[in-house]
């Protein structure tokens, strides 16, 4: 990897970038959202072979594959249904390296080339003719003790590591890790309250899983939910997620939530039902978050399982979701109304679909204190996206209503590298403002600084007291 | 503020961009949309304290401040509900100066420091340590005549201030201005006719202003707004403005308007009245502009107060409006359908929503003879706005079918820092199109000083003469 | 013009994007989707004056001077409603150089100038005062066998150009070229099956054209429409092509699409017949195209006829047509679940509506097989519509799944421009990465090669083998 990866090429601005870049580059990472399995912490295994740990369950590479017609079986993305799946590590590898060309110019070849070079310290180029040497050289790393997940975790220099979990989860990884002096509140990893399989009615399996948590009634199931919160707390967590298809909110009478669920929990929903479910409950988790003070944060906008083949052999979180338009303005107003400037709240909201961010997102998080603008996700979490992004929304949200970078990834090996290139493109965009006169060199330094530790630290690990969030 | 400032950082573009802007630079400032009270010009009374001024009356500023938990009330923003505000100008500029880096990337930051710089001769840069220091300076310099509105009118080389009227407004300012030989048609300080509280029959009190105009019937209704247009013209309006949620028109027959007009004054709104009489209220607009000669302005799209909290304490016009998604295309067809090719006729189309620049207003502008686009509004009156209005727009409008910069403010100071950042970015534009071979550096140089002054003037002080727009 | 034209300025970029173009510049073009009259290849007779080649059929052209209010009647554009046209070719090319500043910085304007200089050899600026001189100078040229468009054909160094025509034509254009060593399977200039004007039951005339096709029933025209792909595919057809008002597709059961059909056959089609008609129809041909080999194009999403008055006066397909949001994921869900991972199955999307650029096609194109991206069209075919493309698909959907330039045009002198603005905007974007150091320069040479000619060769030039497209 190049020194000078992602900066300007213009000189001057990228000796601007450089020095902004300083200030950031070995600053801990804060890893306030993602996916990693905490059992790869809790257990402290030695990761499995080269496919199974960066093919397989990467879904950015195997859709890409499957584009060009190399069916996820085939990389040993397991069926449902029966079809026959390769096991053989070394041939999905083969397959990966064949087609290696397909990804030039995506951060998927960025991320995977310098988790090879800088985690798996393996300096040959992948190809087609070297595809069993590399394989080779990360295989024999995976059996090295100094790259074992919580020993990979200190050299990452990782202050902070949020994994997801549903409220059904009985968190025990979690209890392992602070067991073992790594998790619980203020640790080193600590999890997420994500409900979403709980307020999703039309997520076949929804009555059961509503039985699962204990919950007969509508007063029951609020209840239960609360206790989760604090059973999450207790594990860590500093916020929840909520991965809806739209924005929407929506505060409906105890009465008419009630009747809703009930119908939900006989198997009568009606048309609108499950919609209207969601929305009110983002509702009910604010007004959670101003008891509890976990930071809330929305993933609205993605078309899940957009792919039916896919979907029918492989199942859900294999590739298959698309992005949709997303509107915000309208949707959020009845959550806004009630607690957008609400003191003891905070909401972080994310988004698929750009075209918000310069007319919803940075005028709504420029306008209400309860408003953070969270990183360019998923398709967005790319040296474009994370460019296009700052462009979009500092003129009208500054820099401190963004909550810094979040990598929101199940890829554990891929973190370092994925919030160097926010850094990289913050150095970037910050320098081409000293470049233009916009900012003063030393403002722009703090700034960086700020953006690449302080600001997710302050925005995530917050704490309610005496009613007021600090 | 160095000499470069906004222009591009590569050195052999910004030679070119030097070059272009010397040709725009020094031409007079032409403001032919704006908000600035004409009381202010028409009274000549020094500037209230620096808070009053800067901070107080600019939600761009305020509701920055408020984006981070500190209260619109603290910084002096007037209460409806009684709440207590802070009165101490010290105190307010204060606050502002500790929360600065809030600003650090958006153009609040770089108009405030120019207008402290350029207009008050303030050299030292603002921060806690020199909140008073730069407070008294700036106090000290509006105590001084040289600092009068007049005097800087003058100083700022305008040639002409339009400011925005309602039509019941009694155009007292601009009388007097008039008779002091500033105003009237051709004047220096000219009026705007914008009826938006006339046609909006759900904003509150609707009844009574239009019981104030002097309306009984629709037919009157329609008789006393020429009148009102005529009296704008006679205080020198070359223009009027419309401010929509959407861009929706529409051609009611007489009957159907009137027979909703008697609805709404009688309370009888039904479900989507509000918005259909406003669509059609932009037709007849447009007949009266082709009988008038005033240049109709198309403002949509922005939810106004979204904050409900905000609007409780503070009411309108205080930073608690949103944009929303802005549709054209199919909204305007019926107003284009009758007006859009018809010489007599000219309307600028404005936008927050700048995902239709390249897909729907660059394509109707280069397309029918009516039609011209407005500068880049409100949120995207930023450098980074202006440059992709620029790059989006271009290629399918071309640079004379857009009107020229407008600044739309309130802020009567920040008017030459918002046209000179303008020219910079037009200069940065044109002089990679001159770097990249497309276009010539004498023909670049003739377009700059076009759009900084040639086509606004041209475009808004039309005048109809035997039926053909000049 | 400049050898740098249209390249990076920054001299570092510059020397890379020079060397990539360098791999790019002299490779045949493939020309798979424009609309040429294949009559003038078929009797390669001298084009007419210069007026009527470059001005009078470029809607680019008559649009943006209409936009000035120069009458398209004046421009020489045939008329349907008796209004007099001009028709001395002077006139009208003097009216082009008297106002050849309005398309300063468009496409317009650089592919024109490159026409007059590349093509015909005039080395002088167009001017008023040149006006003559440029007219003169290519009249003469026009005379000459060696500009005949055979000729041409073969100067512009064209491999295969595609023309595009209606199941309805006899293609005896086609004939002739075939006749001639010129045309047919695998010639040099093949047709596209476009069969707009058969399904869309709105179009004014349509009974007349189905019973012109011979279909009485549903089923009939079913199977005529299947004959015609076949005579297409012989007259040297590998694709079909779409363009439609929206995106939707819909999978109506056989006897609900013959009771539409039989419907719209009596004059008595329902509210959103048109529309369900259409996207079922996408779905049959997908169908289809499963059989046959034709490659699908979708081009939706533009307001046809937008401009009431040109309408009226001129008819369709003369610069009245403007585009409007287009959603895909939704739209296109039907017709994928069907065919999106069906290894027989090809489709190239296009948009007018840039928005979608990553938040939908790029995910489409980089997770089915059977998806592509087409060129940036119409208004987007430009340099910065060109480079936003890029840098909005590429991270998603890497360089593989977009389908190469297409030109899309009538204006069969501009092909050679087109492609070599295309070529190097890529070129540009490539230095970009190889600068930024995510790229190595072998492989942006390997790269940019595949874009100009090796992937739109491949991805239009398939053939079905053995039920598996090659």
């Amino acid at each position: 990897m190049h020194e000078d990866q992602l900066l300007p090429a213009e000189p001057g601005v990228r000796a601007i970038a450089r020095e902004l870049y300083r200030h950031a580059k070995d600053l801990p990472l804060i890893s306030p959202h993602g996916h990693v399995d905490p059992a790869i912490l809790a257990d402290d295994r030695p990761f499995p072979d080269p496919a199974r740990l960066i093919v397989v369950p990467d879904h950015y590479i195997t859709r890409m594959l499957a584009s060009q017609g190399i069916e996820p079986a085939a990389l040993g993305v397991p069926s449902l249904d029966g079809t026959a799946v390769q096991t053989d590590g070394r041939t999905i590898w083969r397959l990966l390296a064949a087609n290696w060309h397909l990804f030039r110019g995506t951060p998927s070849r960025l991320w995977t080339e310098r988790v090879l070079t800088e985690v798996f310290e393996v300096q040959t180029a992948l190809s087609v003719r070297t595809a069993d040497e590399v394989y080779d050289a990360i295989a024999a790393r995976l059996a090295d003790p100094e790259f074992r997940p919580r020993a990979l975790f200190e050299r990452f220099n990782l202050e902070v590591l949020a994994t997801t979990e549903s409220p059904l989860s009985d968190l025990g990884a979690h209890a392992k890790l602070a067991a073992d002096g790594w998790g619980g509140p203020g640790g080193r990893v600590i999890t997420t309250f994500r409900p979403d399989d709980l307020v999703d009615v039309d997520w076949p399996g929804w009555e059961d899983r509503v039985a699962q948590l204990g919950a007969g009634t509508y007063a029951q199931f609020l209840d239960r939910l609360r206790e989760r919160r604090l059973a999450f707390i207790a594990a860590g967590a500093t916020s929840s997620d909520h991965g809806h298809p739209t924005a929407a909110t929506l505060s409906l009478s105890p009465g008419e939530a009630a009747a809703l669920f009930d119908r939900a929990r006989r198997g009568r929903v009606e048309p609108g039902d499950a919609e209207r479910f969601r929305a009110h409950m983002l509702v009910e988790f604010a007004r959670m978050s101003v008891e509890d003070g976990l930071v809330m944060q929305l993933h609205p906008g993605a078309v899940r399982n957009h792919n039916a083949a896919l979907y029918a052999r492989h199942g859900r979180d294999v590739g298959g979701d698309i992005p949709g338009p997303t509107e915000y303005v309208r949707a959020l107003r009845p959550l806004l109304d009630e607690f957008g400037t609400d003191r003891r709240f905070r909401i972080v909201l994310y988004t698929l679909d750009e075209t918000v961010f310069t007319r919803e997102l940075a005028p709504l998080a420029g306008g209400y204190s309860a408003v953070f603008l969270g990183a360019p996700w998923w398709f967005l979490d790319s040296p474009e996206g994370l460019r296009r992004f700052r462009e979009a929304v500092t003129e009208t949200a500054g820099f401190y209503n963004t909550a810094g970078f979040v990598d929101d990834t199940r890829a554990f090996c891929s973190i370092p590298v994925r919030h160097d290139v926010a850094r990289r493109i913050d150095a970037g965009f910050l320098a081409r403002l000293v470049a233009e006169h916009r900012l003063p060199l030393d403002e722009a330094a703090e700034t960086i600084a700020d953006l690449a530790y302080h600001l997710p630290k302050r925005v995530f690990q917050r704490t309610v007291h005496n009613g007021v969030t600090q």
